[in-house]
């Protein structure tokens, strides 16, 4: 985006953000004891170029995720990634729903390249892959109870689209009472003005964005006896 | 069950049913107009003998399904199979949930042959896979968008287990909207007993448990009319 | 029921436990760290005889309700009532879905003195009543959220009717996540088998079946420390 | 906002629409045979000003959703008003979910004036009316199944905050099998770049975002055969 563009939105931003305080919004949701980590459909149709769903700076949302990843399988907290793709494209009887009729998401089939997660983060034993068909990672899916069965209480949420996937995921996180936590340089969209624009709704209302840094730190510093009261609340 | 013990569940059946009369339990749901069928669990794991999940009578079963895939498969409604199997079955960070504090699902992964769909029903192109991991097919799947989207108002209900999975389905496809009828010869379980009165509380209180010979004729009939209007409809 | 009922169905009980037990079905849940407590339906129209949906032995299950109230209050655990009715009762907008296609819910009104809770287990300040449509207390609510964020992973279920209402949100709250402890002493139905078949299903594979004299001795025992641990935890 | 930003903003979406259309994004919806009108929390917290959820432009929000009332009642579709308020707003164990970490919302209680629908837009008998905790008009509320139960298939949007639950409803509609089409004059938000972002990005990944005129024009056409068909099949 240009200049210009970017300091128009920084100055809407501000705008808004006045507003925003008067009335007491955007208060901090604060990370709670129990994390999980979510990667958002980080599979070769969306971190390669080309694709319909090709996202932007995805070789820096890698390289964070890869971080994030070392830091929670140090921690030994549920990974769980997400890829979306459908058994049948065509034909009344589609489990594309109804979203084949804004975006062509019926490219998105078993077998394709695209769905498969990024090598550069591929998923290892004992962490989850769950095959969506919706926008968020929970509507659909075995999520919640999985987290839930957890005691996990925090979303750590990464991945790919903001405007789409991710923004949808952090609000269906709120709402099933698990508090987002979105790493601001690890998610990303097909456009860019839409990660500005996302960011700044879900952190004036829904989950808070943090850095990288801040979040890293946080897996840093959950002592080995939480991470111990917590493996023996759930056995 | 011994003939003693037959008599004696119909006996109860009986009374129940004179109490339920008074009260003006057990009306008829009906067929609606757009049907879709749901074949629950019918993997090896409980259509063969001597596994943990193993069920009674499935030859019968898989006999009556095969008739009504016949049936369905002219009408091109949507056809729905279910198998449950999980990706990690240890340690704290399962997708089992919390059911393997109940029952033995840990062997139920996905590299095993008993959640493979006995192949004298095998799904065909078009037709629907979904993995559950909870006994309801509605329940953290993309199974209601799926019927939702395809317009289905009706679902016609198959295979096993009539005390777990098979009531949970019917009770959750009542209350997502859709008429839930049960096809008596068509369902099963590891235990006899559980079948009956599970039918007799399903036929009372949450769908109606009809013969094979009825749904099929209701899909016989199922005029072009209907289906090319359904097919208008949804395009 | 007749004693010789009664003893056909221990015989039928007695068999299917046999093979349960071969089968490593029946295992024990067992409590959780973070309960809440459950009241299920407990209106006039379910306590008071002569209505549609009255009960049997709710003198007992309302005792028994009583007890765990009080101890549930003294450890400041959640506690949620559900009752159930309808806005819309004719026409085709109804929010009676399709459920009175098989029972009489029509008569289940906002102004019915059958939807409100049996006075003595009247719901307290910081206490919550949820208003649901179908038998699961967690279906179409916001019971998960509500527990979620509350730190919960126990549900105590007590309230009516086992056979509807009550196996259903046992059903639903194992696959969201929370284990089920359904107190035997402290639950009922219209018609008395179904009471028996429903909990003994839900003890072989959805929750734990409990007496009221152990549940309050969970709650008794539930120490200053994790309360307030929980507390913190929170916070 | 200022003419500067308007402009901005203006080439912003400019610009990625431009990106959109060579992906093949943004494709129309469309309407299907049978609507319902969703009105989210158009209550006077929300329409009257110096609340902390006062929206802009609320009286031609509320002009538009006259006229569409008048226009759904002369069809008869279902008509569901939301509005969002807390039984318990203190201590650990509130239905207030996490959601009061981010935002101002433990003024929304049942005996606030706030809560209660502005009265220029009263509901009537046979209307309903739903409370909800979260953003999403369907999120832990019985309305996929009252809208299923009827045969809706296209949910028509109205109300406030576009960028908070009129967004999250959108999604969930789409997700759950419903068309949305959000009407645009008849949608507000507490700021102004709010709105046209976020209808920006339905507008090309969700639902279709068409004019009042649109609108009416649709529920004006259907026809009497229509919707005494919907009767019949409902029946």
């Amino acid at each position: 985006m240009s200049r210009e563009i970017i300091e128009a939105l920084e100055r809407v931003f501000s705008a808004e953000s006045e507003i925003y305080r008067n009335r007491g919004f955007g208060r901090r949701m604060g990370f709670g004891q129990h994390p999980a980590l979510l990667i958002i459909d980080l599979g070769y149709g969306w971190t390669r170029p080309d694709n319909p769903f090709s996202c932007e700076d995805t070789d820096r949302i890698i390289a964070g995720v890869q971080e994030l990843l070392a830091a929670g399988r140090r921690c030994g907290i549920p990974i769980v990634y997400t890829t979306t793709y459908y058994q049948v494209t065509e034909g009344p009887n589609t489990d594309m729903g109804l979203w084949h009729r804004k975006l062509p998401i019926e490219g998105l089939t078993a077998d394709s390249e695209d769905v498969e997660i990024d090598e550069r983060i591929a998923p290892r034993a004992g962490e989850h892959l769950i095959v969506k068909k919706m926008a968020s990672a929970f509507h659909g899916t075995n999520l919640t109870s999985l987290l839930n069965a957890a005691g996990v209480d925090t979303a750590i949420i990464t991945g790919v689209a903001v405007a789409g996937c991710v923004r949808h995921t952090v609000e269906d996180a709120l709402a099933e009472g698990f508090r987002p936590i979105v790493v601001g340089e690890c998610v990303g969209d097909h456009v860019p003005g839409a990660v500005a624009w996302n960011l700044f709704d879900i952190d004036t209302r829904f989950g808070d964005v943090e850095s990288l840094q801040t979040v890293l730190g946080y897996l840093g510093g959950l002592a080995p006896a939480e991470r111990e009261l917590a493996a023996i609340e759930r056995s």
